[in-house]
């Protein structure tokens, strides 16, 4: 990309202007675009199938799903629409949300199945705009199956795919991207193969940018489809269905409703085993890496396209072995970018969310614009409120009874809580020998920089200093640092050490005292759930605590510390604690009065050393605190009242509501 | 300021938002504000009062004067308004004009006086809309002296200065600060000391923020006005204006038109010496400093406005002695801040105006928006043209003799042209034995910063490789550095190195070879005259090289290599050639045709190292340069023809115009 010869004419200076200058250009691309630039540069790639899950906790664990399979790095995922699942609606299972959620949530490139037959066009125009409006730029655009036997053509109504691809072309205009489905055997219900090529170039001419097949277990019924596409005029890219075999049930059910024939080749070597399912699993990855690679050294293939099944371990397999699997440690920023397309420009956040980014998505979800650049130029005023206590792809994915091991069936004092924190600091059993892998904060372990604090870290959660994020100090590492780095090669990352934890009104009465010594160095924000508020953030101006230096770029700083949203943030980190906590335990149970305590009177402190070049002085600002505490300075003999903890600590009732 | 406690309710929310990080407070701050602050904190100040100059190269020596005393740090200027003088037109001696161009050029806080009597309403207003354009917010209300002897009140006219300050805060609201005048000893036409007080008293209520007094020669009289004025209920500020004596000439005129009287105690003082300019000057320093300290010591005094008489000597020789004159080295910015309120916000500028900050302003004045924390989402899409070669404030301070002195009275060779480069870098004089104190494109000595490069700069410009900008790598410095640092204390300044100059095309085919080894690491920028333009630029994207951490704040990036605006910059670069150079000689000249060969031959070429954390590579490229041009590689025999430089250098057509 560099050593280019560039314009520096009238058009180009528009095209400099509001860029963001770190993201990739894909980020930006429309699906087809990507598509092209990838089979321009023969760099082969690979596409995902997924259903909508049945129940709640299915949607909860499929966007797990979404987030280990997004990381091998797919061009998109597409979620099939199921008519018989009210797939337009807001439910968590619903075709509609999960791509939605795989979009804005997961960052994922998603396309979102249609299906037209027995539907108004009143009905398919409203499914397209809630798209849209929910930063869907993609449609598989399908007839879908006619409901009854005496189904008839309507007219004026929707036949085929065909008058639903015109219908998104002439309503939509270029805003969507199209795919259509194509049948290498020919669809089952077509006079004939030819007369369904001839459907499919209809499809094709009256605006599709794409052809994804139906399945196939032979890499030559493929290309013979493709040529025979190629001979009539098809010229748009054509992906290859994939389905790996991954056991004998499942094989013959998809067989029977999509009238296909598996070859006897096939079936000959599953049917001694087609009780042993590892066994059909592995000839099912033997079998389509065989094919795949077949059908790549064809060259008429840029991208596989695979029918997941909702399961992983069968289509990543293959995918290693193809070498197409890259799990590619590079971070464009420092968190996971949403794919919607108004978030484009979006590369600074407030870092209190850095372990709940699907909230901070939810919360800043209607706002219009995204920071660009600088926090302190958002034009986005406030935070939406956190309801339906939680969404689904916030909850956690561990159950009631095994939060309750992990945080304990009983608690039975403050020092209780302790423990639960340093267990998960350290990942190590709990008193009663279960080890803690999430708190309400934290839903995943612990990330590897988070580590590199380990020991500190444990200390301090020991004394009643709950850490819920924290990052070290970074002085200009390459951005190509397994561990901290992010952005383009050739840069440079730095951080300022970040520090937020809660702790006892008795620890912050002492840790105001400390913190004077580490004036400016130290930038403070301290709140209870009253919202009474002491700080010393210059003007609330934002601190940058992330930032990037790279070649030929401007800066970028994606992660302040910002005292504003601050204020949101607190009122869920404490909610958290009731909400995911608290709730696990009776009424009026010790557990329940216990945590309760803690959401009544603790603090949520978060501290920032400026100092980066210097070696991170906040644990030293702990260890200052506990020592006052330890050994508190002898009270001169006064007439005078006993010094009042509030006038340490002056503080305001400043809620943000 | 920090260790407050601050809110984090609604209204901050709000106030947190499109705030420029870095710029202290008193950037956006009015004038009668900074004056509250000040005087609440106890910090003395000093004003300067300066006159419209009577011809045009006086007009340049005021604005090099402006910049010389702003660097003393005074509170505000204010400039005189002469009726005579065609005050509110655009020439270039006007007092608007000189006024707009100490707020907008020099960046300094500046009232303009106006005066009412004999003026309709219809003309006053378009003073007013036309300074309110100009940026300028503060106006000295003033009647004016009365033309003619019969001159009579007249009913619904400006009769008083009050008429002017009603006219103006029923025309403009509260947008401009007014500032009236005040007679320590009564005014010369009024009826008595008490009626001019009441006048004052009506002036203020009237809507005037501050009093500035006419000069006084003991410190009694100042002081006892300001008790009078406090009695009868004038709460504003009250200012002394100070008149440094400086000649007994000039005192005598004075004193005949403000019809003062000269206590008799400097009188015979002054008598005896009266031919002796120094004694005069020394005694009137020596009187006033220690009038001032009376006035200082006796807290009724917030800060000193000096008559300045256009005069630096005196009054800042007074200022040192009162410890008010302060130079302090640090920069809010690495560049000079406007004052003009449009561009508060500014905080991004391209580098290549570096030294030339008077153009840059001049070509970006009509722009909406100025570029705040990143320049990709500058809003302003072109530069405007430099036109009236040149404006009086770009004009060179030096004569065309001094000019032809310094660049040569004949040029006999282009290695002639390199020697005036060479002799500008080492600050020495020229062969002809006259130093070389300025270029075209750099009217000032060397920044201390370039200082530091020294060495190499000779030895390139020796060989051809003409500098005109240039800075060091700088990896993370104190921001107090007394040479490279800028903005609040306690954060850390970084720049990647930088460097443009002028050279030939035999040398630009052998660089962009060179150029090949330096990839990423290097980014390039060159150009001709003809806007012939090859770049490495990723996607046309600016590049940081100058950037600010600090406490508590948002990143800080001040300067930014933009290829979008280098296309403008080279018109200017290039036309300074012919403008101030090639215009010294006669022509068809041989001095001038060398000139004009270098304007339409000679590339203009920026180079960024983007590797900031190790040493400086640019010298090294240079070097290769000119090792590849002393040493080049043998040809190996072919049939091929002979390598065209067009080959190495992809050139496209791409002027901005």
């Amino acid at each position: 990309e560099h050593g280019t010869s560039n314009s520096g004419g009238e058009s180009s200076k528009e095209s400099s202007r509001s860029s963001t200058p770190v993201l990739a250009a894909d980020r930006t691309e429309r699906l087809r675009d990507k598509m092209r630039r990838r089979t321009e540069s023969g760099d082969h790639w690979f596409s995902l199938e997924f259903f909508p899950p049945r129940t709640a906790s299915g949607a909860v664990n499929l966007v797990s799903r979404f987030d280990r399979m997004g990381s091998g790095g797919p061009l998109f995922i597409d979620i099939t629409w199921h008519p018989a699942g009210d797939p337009g609606s807001d439910k968590e299972t619903s075709s509609m949300m999960i791509a939605s959620t795989a979009v804005n949530y997961c960052g994922l490139e998603s396309i979102l199945h249609l299906t037209c037959c027995n539907q108004t066009k009143e009905k398919i125009t409203g499914y397209l705009s809630k798209a849209k409006h929910l930063g869907l730029k993609n449609i598989m655009a399908l007839r879908g199956d006619p409901v009854g036997a005496d189904w008839e053509e309507e007219e004026g109504g929707f036949n085929y795919a065909t008058d639903l691809v015109k219908h998104i072309r002439c309503e939509f205009d270029d805003y969507f991207d199209i795919c259509v489905a194509g049948y290498p055997t020919g669809h089952p219900e077509a006079d004939s193969y030819d007369e369904d090529l001839r459907h499919l170039k209809e499809k094709v001419d009256a605006g599709a940018d794409f052809i994804i097949t139906q399945l196939f277990f032979r890499a030559d019924t493929f290309l013979k489809f493709v040529r025979d596409c190629r001979a009539i005029g098809i010229t748009c890219p054509i992906l290859p269905g994939i389905f790996p075999i991954q056991g004998y049930q499942s094989l013959r059910q998809l067989v029977k409703l999509s009238k296909l024939e598996v070859p006897e080749e096939i079936m000959r070597v599953i049917e001694p085993i087609k009780d042993n399912d590892a066994a059909i699993r592995n000839y099912g990855i033997e079998q389509t890496v065989g094919m795949c690679r077949v059908l790549l050294e064809s060259g008429n293939v840029p991208g596989l396209h695979f029918y997941t099944l909702n399961r992983e371990v069968a289509t990543m397999e293959v995918l290693r072995q193809l070498g197409l699997w890259i799990e590619d440690p590079r971070r464009p920023l420092p968190w996971a970018v949403s794919a919607h397309p108004k978030r484009k420009v979006e590369d600074v956040r407030p870092i209190f969310w850095a372990s709940r980014p699907k909230s901070y998505i939810y919360r800043t979800q209607d706002w219009d614009d995204f920071p660009n650049g600088r926090w302190g130029n958002s034009s986005s005023p406030a935070f939406g409120e956190l309801n339906d206590y939680y969404l689904f792809y916030l909850k956690s994915k561990s159950s009631k009874d095994a939060l309750l091991k992990m945080w304990g069936e009983e608690l039975t004092s403050e020092q209780s809580v302790y423990e639960v924190f340093t267990s998960y600091i350290k990942a190590q059993p709990n008193c009663a020998g279960h080890k803690v892998m999430c708190l309400p904060w934290n839903d995943e372990p612990l990330a590897p920089e988070t580590n590199l604090m380990m020991d500190e870290l444990d200390k301090v959660n020991r004394r009643g200093v709950l850490t819920i994020n924290s990052q070290p100090t970074i002085n200009g590492k390459p951005s190509d640092d397994p561990i901290v780095g992010w952005g383009p090669p050739g840069g440079y990352v730095f951080q300022k050490a970040y520090l937020e934890f809660f702790t006892s009104s008795e620890n912050v009465t002492v840790l105001l005292k400390v913190l004077k010594k580490y004036e400016p160095r130290v930038n403070y924000h301290i709140v209870n759930v009253h919202g009474q508020n002491t700080t010393n953030a210059h003007d609330m101006q934002p601190n940058a605590v992330t930032w990037g230096i790279f070649p030929g770029r401007e800066i970028v700083q994606p992660t302040v510390v910002d005292p504003v949203s601050f204020m949101y943030w607190k009122d869920e980190a404490f909610a958290l604690w009731i909400e995911q906590w608290a709730e696990l335990y009776d009424d009026e149970s010790p557990s329940r009065m216990i945590i309760k305590y803690i959401h009544d009177n603790y603090f949520l402190v978060n501290l920032v050393d400026n100092d980066f070049p210097l070696d991170n002085c906040l644990w030293q600002v702990i260890d200052d605190m506990f020592e006052l505490l330890d050994n508190p300075p002898e009270e001169q003999p006064t007439e005078q009242p006993v010094e009042q903890p509030a006038e340490e600590s002056p503080v305001e009732d400043q809620s943000p509501k």
